[in-house]
């Protein structure tokens, strides 16, 4: 929160303190964003006397601005009458993504309450994967028919004109709901009065499926720069429009789920971020706990690796290899950490795809030697300093000039193989390639010394 | 590329080698974006020809979803008047954007082709920094007087109109260009005609400075759920708007530079993934060096810490603790990296500030205790299993059951001082992380093995 929305967080607790019919005006000036930030540092009872104050439409755009689980918590602590005439105004889409967190009793008990057809469309929405174009649609649209006039469609649009503020494109169907164009407000207005929505309007309409990735969508939205993109069934009909401030909140949440899986987090639907501070310690292990296992075994790889070598070193040079061993592992992890976020990311904005795995790898391999020789130079000239040993500084440095190039390329190669596989790339966590590397890395470090010093 | 779009290309391909005119009503048919796509495939001479086919506005249209370094290319390679009228027909801040990557002779030489007015709009953008408003703002939006009526106002739009489609928000500005109000185009067509200007607007108005940072800007526009932001000079004159759009590239470029940075590469602005394979080994080297270098000494502290304790440790039991060096070191820097990426995707989103730093640290020591102790638990039984040694079981069980609950803490910790310090919370990278860890965890695991071994 900036200094200004603590002030105003400040001046709401004072009115809904002393000040009711001044909460009103206040709640009715302000910013709904800033009341909904506000409303989450409330208690239960606050936010009831903060809702009592306002009218159901300015309710319903503030109720929009709070965390899903408030809103849920919010509604469902209200008498179903009031919550109903509230979820009236609301987008069908944001109605369904809060019911959806309400048990099934709550959900009809409120939903009978409200509009017939606003209530219909909510409850098609429900049936939809929350993942998927259907899961974000909104059925807030207008639909205008090609044989009317520019004129008539802007009269229509005077009509039916529904709530929603973002309404950016007008969409053309036929008798049977079938997506047959698309025009922008822009073109409406600029057109002369009389000619046909026919001749206005464009044929070729991006359009997504209910059924696909809310990720896909939100990559043709951003590419084609599209302010919303209709939703259509398999037989064409339109039956929903995604807008773009609903693309970004999927980016917003697709970014951290990649940032997480990168780091062996597997994201928590509910709460990515780990936020609901009285979670239960389960609920919070759960996510990480599984990875963690599985990694200490691998990890023990390297363990038996180093185990290996012992045998053959004897006790004096083993104890000078030691010290290096976590500057061997954990400069590899790093080299092949940098090289794995680079193509993450240069796969997920779409910069490169599979097929330039070989001049991604050799790409890897020539910035890798370079890196290695210089660092290798350097590390050498540490271990020479520490221990005055010149086969010992050698042994150091020609490791980690082999390791830091093997180590980015592959960092580098496991995305683009498992993206092959159909797997999300950032499942390639960094600490599953580090674990990796402290494998191969241990394997190099003992077999060298094992060839100079020996 | 999709099976489809690498058909449209071989489509394009051939029309280029034997039908002129067949290329032209295609270049017509197709969606920019595609085309922009394939012209990347392309050489220069191929692009050439295909940009002879096409009228400027298409040309303006195909040209700008080419990357930026392709724009340049072809616009330098073109003819200066021919430039001058397709730049004509781009948006001001695509058109700067694509100028900056010219030297100064050719960008006067393309500008003073270009009509009078939009030069000037461009010559101003181009004295913005890129990475705040200034930088991204587009100087193509309509304004109207408060005076006029919705009539009046639509029949302006339609005279002025500009060729942009993004155009959501009609602006209301005083006689010094001062911004008064603003009304979506869907407030305008509802309006009875004659209603005035005034009575429609909305007078609070978000707006952005023109020197803010752009990612300030895109948290805005997202959190607010607008499609587009005016920007304002110090008097709060109207002097451009930023779209959704642009804020959606913001938003990525962020996520990039993030990821990048929590992977220890500082992100080079022009080419963030690294994707110009012809880039020089030192343009590749650069961002990734300086970090390996400055992290190889961090490393060589864990690697003194092993050193200190070894004078103490009896040879043969320092063989058996040396298998678990990576196993240790490792494992931490795991748990460390799961609690920073979930710290930095929350405070990058706003989901927790810094003032939270008391409730992060106690979720993660709890977090992490019980995953310490499920973890602990496991590799004493593998420790045993392996060597048949209850003490040295009991050191490993012992140091990992401490080690990931305090690199949760640190991972967890960091990223929050050094927000507050008005550090990008993403520069506390995991690999500096985990060669952090790589320190203490050596500090405890040998340190417990003194306490328990000897």
């Amino acid at each position: 929160m900036t200094q200004q929305q603590r002030e105003g967080l400040a001046e709401l607790r004072r009115l809904l303190a002393e000040d009711f019919e001044g909460l009103k005006a206040y709640l009715n000036e302000q910013h709904e964003a800033d009341i909904g930030e506000w409303l989450e540092e409330l208690t239960d009872e606050e936010r009831e006397v903060i809702f009592s104050a306002m009218e159901a439409e300015r309710a319903a755009e503030v109720l929009g601005e709070l965390e899903i689980e408030t809103q849920a918590d919010v509604i469902s602590d209200m008498d179903p009458e009031k919550a109903g005439e509230i979820l009236d105004e609301m987008p069908t889409d944001e109605v369904a993504d809060l019911l959806a967190e309400l048990t099934p009793e709550e959900q009809g008990e409120i939903l009978s309450e409200m509009e017939a057809e606003e209530a219909a469309d909510v409850r098609e929405l429900l049936e939809h994967d929350p993942d998927t174009a259907g899961g974000i649609m909104t059925t807030d649209y207008i639909t205008v028919q090609a044989e009317m006039t520019a004129q008539e469609a802007i009269e229509h649009l005077r009509d039916v004109g529904p709530d929603a503020e973002a309404i950016y494109y007008v969409y053309v169907v036929d008798a049977v709901e079938r997506l047959v164009g698309v025009m922008s407000l822009r073109d409406l207005i600029v057109s002369p009065p009389y000619r046909a929505v026919r001749e206005i309007m464009r044929t070729k309409v991006l359009t997504v499926r209910v059924d696909q990735d809310q990720e896909e969508v939100a990559k043709t939205v951003s590419k084609y720069d599209l302010m919303a993109i209709p939703v259509v069934d398999q037989e064409r009909r339109l039956v929903g429009v995604i807008t773009v401030d609903d693309v970004i909140d999927v980016l917003e949440e697709e970014a951290t789920e990649d940032a997480l899986r990168m780091s062996a987090v597997t994201p928590d639907e509910e709460d990515p971020g780990a936020t609901d501070f009285k979670a239960s310690i389960w609920r919070l292990v759960k996510p990480r706990l599984p990875w963690l296992i599985a990694l200490l075994f691998l990890e023990v790889v390297s363990g038996k690796v180093v185990e290996h070598f012992q045998a053959n070193i004897p006790p004096g040079t083993l104890t000078l290899l030691t010290i290096f061993i976590t500057t061997m592992a954990g400069e590899s992890g790093n080299a092949a950490t940098q090289a794995l976020a680079l193509v993450v990311r240069s796969l997920a904005t779409g910069e490169i795809d599979t097929r330039d795995v070989l001049k991604v790898v050799w790409r890897e391999l020539r910035v890798g030697a370079a890196a290695g020789i210089i660092c290798g130079v350097v590390l050498a000239g540490l271990a020479f300093f520490m221990k005055g040993s010149l086969p010992l500084a050698m042994v150091v440095g020609i490791a980690i000039a082999i390791n830091i190039p093997v180590a980015k390329m592959m960092g580098a190669f496991f995305p683009i193989l498992i993206t092959r596989l159909g797997i999300d790339p950032a499942v390639a966590s960094g600490p599953f390639i580090t674990t990796v590397t402290d494998v191969t890395s241990m394997l190099t470090y003992f077999g060298i010394a094992t060839l100079i010093l020996l």
